[in-house]
């Protein structure tokens, strides 16, 4: 490795093991291969290239829609914002949950673009279908809603923040309301792949793409440098779609950098493999910190794993391994999060129960 | 080359030259050599690893910035957008040519964020000192300004969208102009490679970096797979940019990609000598049409050539040469615009040469 | 009364007694003689006359504030995201109550101009000191926080939505709050009058004023027809406040109208006389429904009672009496809201106890 | 007059005579007289009262427009950047002229709302058709259009801010030329009286009405101390519009106030009778001026009028007639504005004519 100008910081970050999340690593290599492979070629920009349309033909085989549209952004909260301000009307809001990506970690880009992020509880990251009804029922019994935001889109994530997972029932109910108030539904799909590949998961892609109006293949957090896949199910991009990700900022001129990482997961199933390679990681973590007597904070069932540890544990683990502290209980534990991904060696779980 | 979805248009492409812009190949192998050699280094996301840690030092360096805030950016756009946004205040506008990026071929980015795109006659793609103090002297003459976009910046590219260069002279007029004003000038610099290099160049990147107050060095048209490098010269970035660039939806999860490529293109001088590569050609393709008789549309001195076209020779090019049509002329002739980069290849200037 | 164009709803309406708010009258009677009378003199637009100039300084001297600057606007809603707009940064929100205005009832206007309202608890209305400081020092103590909204400014309104007021104790741990974040307070007092003259108000108007950083003194729901004193009591408006305000469109080209009421308002006290005429009959309603049995939704010491009626009652003041009803509770009887106003003749308190 | 806090200025202000603008006295005494006599009458807010109402099927006689949505605002910049954002769709942009008053005086209130005003030249202050005719087709025609502001909407003021009017033949063609490209024409009518009442006009309010998507019938200088109403003439107003109104903080609390002035106005054909005052006394300016040899910087039909005055007739009115100094010309001499309005005096005229 010829940087000689790593700081102190990475060293020890290189000597030690990492679950901070899902995006401490580069891209699968086969990605890289394919970018050197194809590097000379010279193609269009702006997403016109054989790469980029290769990739889309793929995802539509996929997910089971032949006539989506898919545009390739580049970020998640670049790809939440674009997407929303083009689907909502100028004076609507979106619905998610209290603890949803755009209502907490995103500095504000959707309200940057005018919409308010309209909040109702969540449930361990979860929308509860109740909930949604009541206050799309409480919204349009009141009178005085002209004065109020209106909720013109539903925003979800699958998994969500806190890793857990809709069942089919679940995202069929969700998108019955969102049918009979005439709304679309939107799922943000950062970890899509450790999603679907969850064992707790009864739903595959073709499905989930029919329960929603638009969505997103996370590409940044499954495998790939950057790049998320957005699909409009049935071709029911909004008009222009092209020109107001060019206005968000959000066009990227290498648009073969996109395509390709999309053409190459979905190749040969690339994307669900390496997903599921996460998520075997993830449960052998799980089995590990509950043979060993923790509890969790969270019972999830995707990539990321939310143990409880004492002072004597953190202290233990401290220069030997990272991972993230998300808050301290009243007991003076630490609810903690280990995030597995499709690169993450099983000696790091094995070295890990070691150490505790 | 493993993919077979390539599509009939692509094969014509693979088979002819392309002089269509600076974007249409991948990255410098360098920076995919390190990209697959870091591959698997675990490092921290948004900006904050040892790569990006480096290409900041390497960059203060270069420009000769000790106490420079540097930030890493996806897209030229986006970038504009998200640092205009960030200078101005409120009620600002900026003020660019007519021709400007960010006035013509940015759908409205700027506007999106709030601003008025104020605009004044470019001269060549340039700005004309006397032309902003003109315009400035007479906004703050008028006393109903305060019902009008108060002008809060400068932009200017360089080169400019026209393949033109300023003068030392005329950028420090133009920076003495905006001190003047107690206004900031902001230098899109998205070809800032070929500005530097060309032979009419009489400034460097240091001295250009004390001209202006934050200003960008374009990776994606300069042999990055995308990224551009914002240097606020002075350690002038507006209060919690960070924050503002997540906003815009411009904060790249994998920071790495973005750092490893500029710590790249700043060892060894590497951005320099591939810009200059693309100038050498660009010369040779200019001399060359020059020496066969051919007008220019302008006489640009750095990566992007305008000859003009009769329809004879347009049709001889014709599913040989891609390169692009700008505009028609009164006589029917064809403005044209070659460009090359660090990429183009020798012969293919050898093999237009013999087609025309 | 000339016009014939009355609806069928209007004459009901008209022979109805009505306390459905404090804005279904039109603006105090000195107001309109002041109108007629200064009608034809000549004057500045946009704010310059020396009708804005007198009620400036009046507003300086009852304020205590003989440096504030002071501006008019027309409304509540465009005062509030105005104000919020021009003080905040670029990537900041405002924290506000669940119940605040400008959370519910304002069609997204402070989303509109990009910036989130940060929701904290409200406890009948008001922000609890404890809850801000929870609140703020959570966000400061999370490292993730760049990757949130950054909280900027402090929002209350005094009364609140529910007609309570703070006390001079719990405005103080606000301000030493705010200040000790740096970040501005700003008070909503579309009802200031009728806080301020509340048998519970233990603060006054020059109190309150060096209790906040700006806020506005309502006149639309205070016997103007519309406008709202915008002071920014240490003279910190920020700059070019008049431009910001025209950007918002919410500058009046004669705004002689704004000028002329707001200088009859706080001309001999008229503001605070009318105000405690609005106060003594919501007691005298208060008194008269305590009397009768009724419970109430909140104690409220303003001008906007909350009595809980039964289904009998409703059906008993049908078509005679009009008020608002806000929601129904469990055991099926309603919550409604009384609301009294500058204009309210006392004979229609008479009245409605007699009907009850 | 009660007012004792006048200052110097207005003292010489009163005792001078004034052609600075037509919003510079109140309101015309029928809609004094009105207000006072409907002060008492409980009425809802918001636009729901019967003054509304009432203006509104007014309205909709006098454009001969039975079902068109007529919504009243404040004030015209607040009018302008309202229904602009409203009629837009999120990537469009707004077609003016020049020196339309979007582009020029309302402090960037379109930008703020996220749309670029795309200007065309103007001639005279007005748009030619063929002008228009040729953009649109360049727009696209050019290939790179999806990079660019879509044109979504064209913008005209009848009168211009030049005093300039349409003939109903140009309105035509404007017009076709936007149902050829399928997108709104909307026309500013601050002075809409101004103009239809002016000897050059060969069109009525009915006609005008038939010749757009929405447009607007100006209060504020045309007799009412503010309102603008808003037509949408084939009822064809934007969904939610009133939520629109109120995001914007163009909601008007007390509507009332609105409603009745434009039911005033539009009862007895007042709006019409006042505005041909104004051109009357125009007129008398305009003949007055040339019989004493001054040239015209514009040849204005309407109740704006441009006289160039040499030094010494500015000389001579100082400190006895006001007016605006718009420029200076290359030979010293001043293009001036002298605007008449409903309330102007016929003996103003004749003063002047005296002091020249």
């Amino acid at each position: 490795m010829p940087n000689t100008n790593l700081t102190l910081n990475t060293f020890l970050l290189l000597s030690m093991i990492s679950f901070t999340c899902d995006y401490i690593e580069g891209a699968h290599p086969l990605i890289l291969k394919r970018l050197v492979e194809t590097n000379m070629t010279q193609v269009e920009g702006y997403g016109e290239d054989p790469f980029c349309e290769a990739a889309r033909d793929k995802i539509r085989e996929a997910t089971g829609c032949p006539s989506a549209d898919v545009f390739f952004l580049v970020g998640g909260t670049q790809t939440n914002s674009t997407v929303i301000d083009a689907m909502l009307r100028r004076y609507e809001g979106v619905v998610a949950v209290e603890t949803g990506h755009i209502a907490v970690h995103e500095s504000g880009a959707v309200e940057f673009s005018g919409h308010k992020v309209i909040t109702i509880p969540g449930h361990n990251g979860k929308m509860n279908p109740e909930d949604l009804r009541q206050y799309l029922h409480h919204f349009h019994a009141d009178p005085t809603w002209p004065h109020m935001v209106y909720p013109g889109m539903v925003y979800i994530s699958f998994p969500t923040e806190y890793g857990t997972i809709y069942t089919r029932d679940e995202l069929s109910a969700i998108k019955a309301i969102c049918d009979e108030y005439e709304i679309p539904l939107f799922i943000d799909g950062a970890r899509l792949g450790y999603g679907l590949m969850s064992p707790a998961a009864d739903i595959n892609l073709r499905e989930l793409a029919q329960l929603c109006d638009v969505f997103y293949i996370g590409g940044t957090k499954v495998g790939a440098l950057c790049g998320e896949a957005v699909v409009f199910s049935r071709g029911n991009a909004p008009r222009q779609f092209f020109t107001i990700v060019k206005q968000h900022g959000a066009l990227l001129a290498k648009g073969r950098l996109l395509g390709l990482q999309f053409d190459t997961l979905f190749t040969d199933e690339l994307y669900f493999k390496i997903a599921q390679h996460a998520i075997d990681m993830a449960m052998e973590l799980k089995r590990m910190f509950a043979s060993k007597g923790f509890e969790f904070y969270i019972d999830s069932p995707t990539n990321q794993q939310f143990p409880i540890l004492a002072k004597e544990q953190i202290d233990a683990l401290e220069g030997k391994v990272l991972y993230e502290v998300w808050d301290t209980l009243p007991d003076g534990r630490y609810i903690t999060r280990f995030a597995t991904s499709w690169a993450t060696p099983r000696e790091n779980v094995e070295l890990l129960a070691q150490m505790l």
